[in-house]
């Protein structure tokens, strides 16, 4: 279990070649922060099927985890110190972690170059974010002319019940059956299920270029360490650009049960959905799970309904407990997807069309101080409640699971967050009955509220 | 559930053009027996999922199916009439389903005018019949160079428990890591497990030449209809020459537990590696379930050291609760393998220094008589004794399963088995621990026996 | 040049693994006739680029070449002794003609083993010889579905001079930018030009799945080596199979300028087209060749008019040195064909609606007393004169470049031909023309006739 | 002849989405410069085969084309105006054409955004310009991770006779069979006959992923249209960036007879080889052309031995008449190359060891100024008087065949140079020899030079 291996890998995948200078942003100590990150993606990587979800833990348990990089006359080569044995297979390492190993390191170095550290792009422009997204998943390989619109983002738990998680890889199935590929969070859990049951799929109806895409992030991945299954693995500098690229990628969205996270992506989607340049744009949303899951999204919807209103409620459809129909439902729900991007002139490999304001591209640091002085209010237009509301689960993410929001909750003590009462009461439901419901965290300890309520 | 669907489809897979006289054996009445076989296979294949054994049965729900075939300018089509829904997704047929549909009109095609009516095989010459399942083999795209020796045959019940079901999936996963491609009976339970696993590793290793291949026989399939993961389905004429396609083919064995069958053609190799010419051959067979099959197999061992003695036994290996450790042994035993083909110039696809005598090759119709007329006598070479405990177990599970078998139980009752006291007592015991076991027949109805030890 | 080389090689292409039954029949001295002929066609593939076309020249050249097949572990090998350097760089085979060798091998045992002495096909009826003919070339991989009508069977000498050569490439080149394939004869020549500039249009419409299909047979391989620019080489039994092998599969033919061969392949055309049963169907036949070529063919559709009349000189459309307009009309013209293959129901991969006579597919052993006997009157069927016209072409081929032929010409002296005054008159003015144009043979020396009109 | 064809095409090859800030450089008047590139370039492209290498001439022919980007839903698209019709067949692209144009498009849209104008390379440091011109080679798919060194750029003339361009042919047939690819400046003659002789010998070798690379430039691509053979377009920013691709891609360098462009490739060369940090490097350079050739070859010798000395003259081996050895040497002297750059840990794909002063990587402007002040004396170290030297030809390539450099010439006359006598003899001599052998410019018109020694 806790044996370690150390051994050199070769490029998998679709990262090839590095410029010497490329080379020196792993190697140089001037470069330091970025290597630490991956150093910490790659641990994540290797790491897959480990059952923690606590950041913090992970980095402790592998202390003596290295990575380093060399140039040789092929190529380059990754040599990983003391990985988790996990990885491998008789010593030979599992070849999608691979996989992910090199697509991590080509999305860190082409991010850190050419996008944060390049002049290219202003990132306080809303325009530049989205084409600095463009470019990294362009990059990685993502983005390609396609004739149909067949890719279906589910977002979900990945802290999720035996039946739940059943449920998930059903409606994979039926989705794969109708030849639709899966973009997820890539962790496990929801965002594990779709793409398993969709593999099984695709091989009897023998589609052999499946595209699993996961999205992940650097803050996050060590949470939700990758899963093998994924064939195309993209790290995203923070969340709102991670966000972003389930938004201008999915064709639809399928949401399953899941705890503050999903609510994270659920608030962040309809803030975008309600604002007045988006009000027409079709875009499938379709809440499901098994039978017992119908009360946890009737209560969402409630929710829904009580902050955002009427208009908000309605974009979102619920189907309990029928996967084939939600499969049907969405190779419908694509038809107007297709004739507005048609319509549009816009491009089925990136919804160009979609309006994403700045306000929802910011990073949100999730200070204590930013918690509290998030607006919480009736007085802003909806889709900026949309987007604080999306904050607030956003922070309590970070309290939960990333290494930076653990630290900051053990040493100020619980977010504080405040608004109209309305809005609060209605929050300190949705979030009793995640906790409730163990949709916090993974493992049976008590959960410790990361938030309190004012 | 019973809807029928009408379709016609093009050819998918390894078969695409027929001759004019290839097409007639499927529309000149002269030609009606091989029509019909192809009817009741090409049903079986369409009826994947469905949870009956009984050919019977299943072939009664259907009287109203027909497939037909046509010519048309691209080369042929298939038309079948009142197929089974489950074939097909939201009205186009499976494309996995749609292979398997097209490689049993290749086999059964082939068989018929090559192997069975063409004269060039002499079909009493032990010899001619191993070059007959060569040729419809290597028809079927089976037999290719390889430089590996990568295919485990995996043999067990199609009515086997969950917990089994999902160590079988297990093993099949530990394989698959290790590169290894699977061979079944191709129905469900222990043949399908396996491959389901394999198919998961396989996606993490990025393998995407997986074989996963079902050989068949028009006399069992309609019990044990593909699955749609077999990317290779073969249809052999009878269940001898499908034994020899499993002996030749296969790499190493793996059995897990299972009923009748299972014994059948654990009985069917054990004779062929106690024959004096392969005595000296190596050939990994293991033996391997979940904890709670410790007793089956124990008690299976204990069958064949009374009934073959102690070499025989030795020519087993069991492992209990061990997936990794059977995938590990695997790896490691196919190397001698490997070397003994080397020495004796033998190729890596095919086994032809096997030597299997006519008594193994030739069918056996498992009527009254000839079951009542079965030598089970310690007073004949111990290869002969294997291969006629083979035949008993065979004409059980023709009188569970098959149409015919079914239909003269049905008419002159169970068949009657005799011979010495020892055999007949390990016999009798085993058969009653199946039954026991519940692993005769699917479904929870009482078993009715179709033997009776004399 | 005169080097030779030993070496063993592997198979590439299509034939991968033989049965032990196949392997005897190249070792099994009871085999020995079709080991001749295997050696024979092994030493013409090898022998590619040799410029002369006298086969038996080359066999003398060679007398100490031999190929021997070796079974071993990955499938089988082939070891050649002592052959031509020039098939060979820097010892190691060039890989174009070691497909050959293998597709040589394969052919003429499935032609041995499933056509001439299987007894499933009855040789002396029409339709079964239509169907061995199938069978073969299904089994040479030249049999798919296609959705387009794009295979130009391009016929005309190998002995041509420089300008019709580059004439021939030209041509290949236009009908290669439309994006169609070549079939030919597969020696030099005319059999050759249209490959090469074909192959190049390919590259710059980066098509790389090109067929440029061969067809040969043994009595005329070694005077026409099949050049390496050939993917698909096939090898009929004897040039009554090989052609029909050009009609089935062709859906056009051009005609360049070529000697007696060219004249019986058209005369066979010619035969087939006037037959009742095909007179409606549409078959895009083109002359073309440099301005200088213009009174060849002018000739030549005189000969056509004075021997088979006006319809059958409408057959045939000259275009005299337009290659773009050659490519334009086939791809005009081939529209009618698709037409009327869907119409019929009929393959676009092959001809089956072609009404093909048993006259046209007996073989004609070219004896002295053969020859002597034909019937060149006007005084039968147009098809039937056409196909002893056809005949008597085919005797004086085998006469100037076939090993049996020569022999015969040079025991006997030459052939004796009779007929009506006119028809004889016509060939006589035709076969003179060929011996001053010096389209007889390759090579300076002076010609001397192998046939006598008397 | 001058027919003129509007259409709408696709992307094709490597190209397939742009960013909607990327469309906005060809369609904002603001970046009307680089339009006016991209015009010129796909001018070039779909003008190939003309035969007038005089880029103001083709130009004024075709003042009315014009090229449009255009945005939809699954790419870009690019309509084009008015474009010579030797780019379509039947009014369809040619494909490999198409792969050209957009090839183009990529190259200049990713010089201008990440290198020119990004701010991410410092364009006056050595080490970035390498680094910028990595990127660019990079981007453009042809730095992939390599097994075999086996690309070998040839050099050599686009105004070459017959007999010469034959030869190229051969020799890159010979190369081809030996399993070499190809790269040149991709224009006619010298440029285009290597890639035609290797495109026939890996059909013989069935080799399917042959690299045809054509590295060009904006500057002169009008003058020298890439050729369709090419499968892999380069477009650099300058002739110096070209002159570092060629250096740093290439495993041997071939040169064939040429003119003055030829001669700056080889000073270029030597220039790099005499430097002290590259004097140990192995480096094959091989002067090869037909019998004629010879004192072509000798009298460059002589030049180089006169100019630099010993040393820079035993760095070029000249074969003379015989492809097939030009291949065995070079198969040959790859060897150490492979062991130099597996000791130095430097890639195979990319000669990052090579070292290339600044000196040799600043662009040269070649106004009469520049070409006036050139130090072309001894007086200064072996590769800095080569470096001058390729810069005096540079100046005269400009003045004969680039659109400034004819500008240029026609107001102000021919440029002067000076420098030490010996030199200025040997330059006379030299510059001379081209002008009365004919490789000065295409076509039979009286050459006037376009330079004064002084």
């Amino acid at each position: 279990m806790s044996q370690k291996v150390t051994a050199s890998v070769h490029p998998a995948g679709s990262l090839d070649v590095l410029s010497k200078y490329e080379v020196s942003l792993l190697t140089d100590p001037a470069h330091k922060p970025l290597k630490d990150i991956f150093r910490l993606c790659a641990l994540a990587v290797l790491n897959t099927g480990s059952d923690s979800d606590n950041s913090q833990e992970i980095l402790n348990a592998h202390k003596d985890f290295e990575v380093e990089i060399l140039q040789n006359d092929r190529g380059v080569k990754l040599k990983v110190i003391n990985a988790p044995a996990s990885a491998f297979v008789d010593g030979e390492m599992i070849r999608g972690i691979q996989e992910h190993l090199f697509s991590t390191l080509r999305d860190l170095i082409y991010s850190h170059q050419q996008v944060l550290h390049s002049g290219r792009f202003d990132l306080s422009s809303s325009e530049d974010i989205t084409s600095a997204n463009f470019h990294i998943l362009r990059n990685a390989g993502v983005l390609n002319p396609v004739n149909t619109l067949n890719l279906v983002v589910c977002w979900g738990g990945h802290a999720i019940s035996r039946e739940e998680y059943d449920y998930t890889k059903e409606v994979g199935y039926q989705l794969g059956l109708r030849n639709f590929d899966i973009c997820t969070g890539c962790g496990p859990g929801a965002m594990k299920g779709p793409m398993k049951g969709a593999a099984v799929a695709h091989a009897k109806q023998r589609i052999l270029d499946s595209r699993f895409i996961g999205i992940s992030e650097p803050g996050i991945i060590a949470a939700e360490a990758p899963n093998p299954i994924v064939n195309k693995l993209v790290i995203m500098p923070d969340i709102e650009k991670r966000l972003e690229a389930f938004a201008r990628l999915g064709h639809a969205i399928v949401v399953f049960p899941g705890g503050v996270g999903t609510a994270e992506e659920l608030f962040y989607l309809l803030g975008l959905l309600l604002h007045p340049k988006n009000i027409d744009m079709p875009f499938p949303v379709i809440l499901t799970g098994p039978e017992k899951s119908q009360d946890y999204f009737l209560s969402i919807r409630e929710f829904v309904l009580k902050t955002l209103g009427e208009t908000a409620a309605q974009k979102i459809q619920i189907i309990i407990n029928d996967p084939e129909k939600v499969a049907q439902v969405i190779s419908q729900d694509v038809k107007p997807v297709r004739e507005y991007r048609k319509q549009n002139n816009d491009a089925f490999f990136f919804n160009w069309q979609l309006h994403i304001p700045e306000s929802f591209q910011q990073p949100f640091s999730a200070t204590h101080d930013d918690m509290a002085s998030l607006n919480l209010s009736q007085q802003q237009p909806l889709h900026e409640l949309a987007a604080n509301i999306r904050r607030a689960f956003s922070g309590i993410v970070a309290g939960n699971v990333k290494a930076e929001g653990i630290a900051a909750i053990s040493q100020f003590g619980p977010f504080k967050l405040k608004g109209d009462q309305e809005i609060m009461a209605e929050l300190d439901r949705v979030l009793r009955s995640f906790v409730e419901q163990k949709r916090m965290k993974i493992g049976d300890e008590e959960y410790h509220p990361c938030y309190q309520l004012v």
